[in-house]
């Protein structure tokens, strides 16, 4: 039996030094710092929010899926999770549409390359591996708000966004509270050996750095549009000066 | 769009002529019949139902994985019926130490040949073929109370069982209410066209006849620990005589 | 380790009775033995191997694909096998047309309630348990014809069959010897423990006894086709009287 | 019907383009350039390779598995492709031993974390998504030597390398222009449609994209072992100052 208090103090601190990194070198995030409040850089991260997110109910329960017999607890809780992600993505595609953009063509739409590389990775330790691995992913996005709150706000002044156009991030910060002691209780139950606390910091690592790779992509498809370039994301340019 | 009535309809003559086959020509079913009460047959029983059960929530949450997008309600039902069928096998082992089994042997067995097609099949449908297709077996299992309760109280009584030694029986008699309820609302929504009914119809049969073929097994098996042949479930020979 | 001698011989001996319990009861068995010459009844059993052979490099190749690292014999016997029986259902495909069977609706047919349950079976066996005992299923399978030849010649005989109407049966019975000794010496070399064996023998049993029953339902099919009821298979009619 | 030799030189442009932005932006490549004479960074690449080589060919046959009938051609190219390349992480393992590295470590290290995004990756895009993109990994992994030719030939000179200490490489070198061949013929086969070509390119700078960032990697870890650092690779401090 391990020490929880001293791994999750590990966990806490590999988190704050990954998003340190992120928030640090993102070029997005010095972009919003820069004062900017073009909508279409928000429009951009919520339609790759939408991606990811409509995958995560299911590769939620794939880890319950393939867990051996006598697990029920875990079973449960990956069951029930993936029951209240699932069509959380909905939420996205409210708040662009909240905001004016017409989401057809976004459905159609292909995630972008790092965020393609995210669901994949999520698949991937959802589907193989230490089973109690994905609890790394749940920690920190189930504990974000700390970390992009600051950003989120930044958004809603620079942008003038009212909270009915955010309900993905507000609704996201209130069940949150209650996801994340949930999230803590499993890995204090879940988490057994040495082994399995390295196998959830790893894939708590992999995974946030992952996301914040999204943000690089965002960004650069901003620029374009920007540019005017020819874009998949040409739809959005009817938020151009709008706020 | 179809006539749901009519297709219901349809679906419950399917399962009355399927149940009429099973309990007509099932030898173990003549065994209650003439008034068994050996609770080697019950435990025997007990275990197949445990053996198949324990996959149940797995194989439901399979189906909501490999959803496409945008089957919201379809995606939350499976995850949620999942959710709640997690660890209901437990029961059918609580059944068996409350009339004496050991539990451990009964863990480390393997499914009789007719439960494990039983599983194998309902594996696939989960996973291949009309997602609505699985709504089928969830059909006739939520309704099977109607069918399978006289054969529940002729063990009840022959066998002198208290409630406590039937719980997971009693239990699920309880909660099928309002399952049933929820299958037959999920197959009027979900059931879209011919094709839709007819699947649907194809799994209630074929699984339902799968499952009438472990009472052969059972039988089988039965018959040979009242020989003293060698068995896997000799541990069971602790209940011979018991009532 | 065992002695594969033994471990062959009573191999040798479950694949015998569960032939002969085949052979014996099976009624469409007892069809031809009464001197049946209608090509019907050979068409409907080639639609039904079409249908599960064109699972079989699937299902195989799914063997390999779970396979722990170390393992590349066996994962290079499985892809290679796989690689082997890719596209063999064309050649029932070829011999239906070859007595005058359009092929268009036999693709678009579902497989018989028994053919979907024996192809279950072969997914379920292939992606989950011990890893070799499919191997149980391609030592029947690969050793047919010493049961099953009589069956052919009196087919081929009876209903006045030419070689180039009965490809896949003539194919693989040239095949099959090589596959056959392939299969054992990948047996001899990949069980290794008295589980191992169990496994294989099991897989084995029930494999050959679900691919009987395929017998049952052709039969049944057939007898609807003779007495005129409404068929899927109702396109068979123009062999009616054919030979 | 596109017009293949178009969309051809498309891919090869993307491959190109794809290639000199990893070789002209990786440290490792500047590390080499700079006259790196040192065996441990040619083993941390060399693990790194066993790393995902070892999921190659089951990624391969996974795309086959998951074809619909009626692809014979296609499915036959996946399982043989994936048969011949069952096995290949043992060279990895051969030029680990021949350089004097003890291989059990090396089986039993996770692996780096872009390496593990790749494998991820490569699982993703086998077994969802339009089926012939993995294509595109093919095309470039079998096209590679135009690319890392000289950066083999640098470190084999540099390193004072013998042939037998490169089996991996040099092998590869020798089978890719047939299996280059073959893979362009399959895309000329496969590619049928507009999306089928931008799938195919999209996967191929993915791909690739992540196999370069283990290179990025690798000259960390490289760059911990130089400065003696905690490291999983510590055993190859064996190779310092051989050569």
């Amino acid at each position: 039996m391990t020490e929880p208090t001293k791994d999750f103090e590990a966990l806490d601190a590999r988190m704050r030094e990954t998003w340190d990194a992120i928030l640090g070198q993102s070029p997005l995030i010095h972009t919003l710092k820069g004062g900017c409040d073009d909508r279409r850089l928000y429009a951009l991260y919520l339609i790759e929010t939408f991606q990811y997110t409509r995958h995560n109910a299911q590769n939620q329960a794939l880890v319950g899926v393939r867990l051996t017999p006598g697990h029920t607890t875990y079973l449960q809780f990956c069951l029930r999770h993936a029951a209240e992600e699932a069509g959380h993505e909905q939420m996205a595609l409210h708040d662009l549409k909240a905001i004016g953009v017409d989401p057809a063509p976004v459905t159609a739409l292909a995630p972008m390359p790092s965020t393609e590389v995210l669901i994949a990775y999520l698949y991937w330790i959802s589907i193989q591996g230490n089973p109690v691995q994905r609890l790394g992913y749940s920690y920190w996005a189930e504990n974000s708000y700390h970390y992009i709150g600051p950003v989120l706000k930044a958004i809603q002044t620079q942008m003038k966004l009212e909270p009915k156009q955010m309900t993905f991030f507000v609704e996201h910060a209130t069940i949150d509270t209650r996801h994340a002691e949930q999230v803590k209780q499993m890995i204090a139950r879940g988490a057994r050996s040495e082994q399995d606390w390295q196998d959830i910091g790893r894939v708590l690592e992999i995974s946030l750095r992952l996301t914040g790779n999204i943000l690089t992509d965002v960004q650069r498809e901003y620029e374009r549009l920007q540019a005017g370039a020819p874009s998949p994301y040409a739809f959005l340019q009817v938020l151009a000066g709008s706020r």
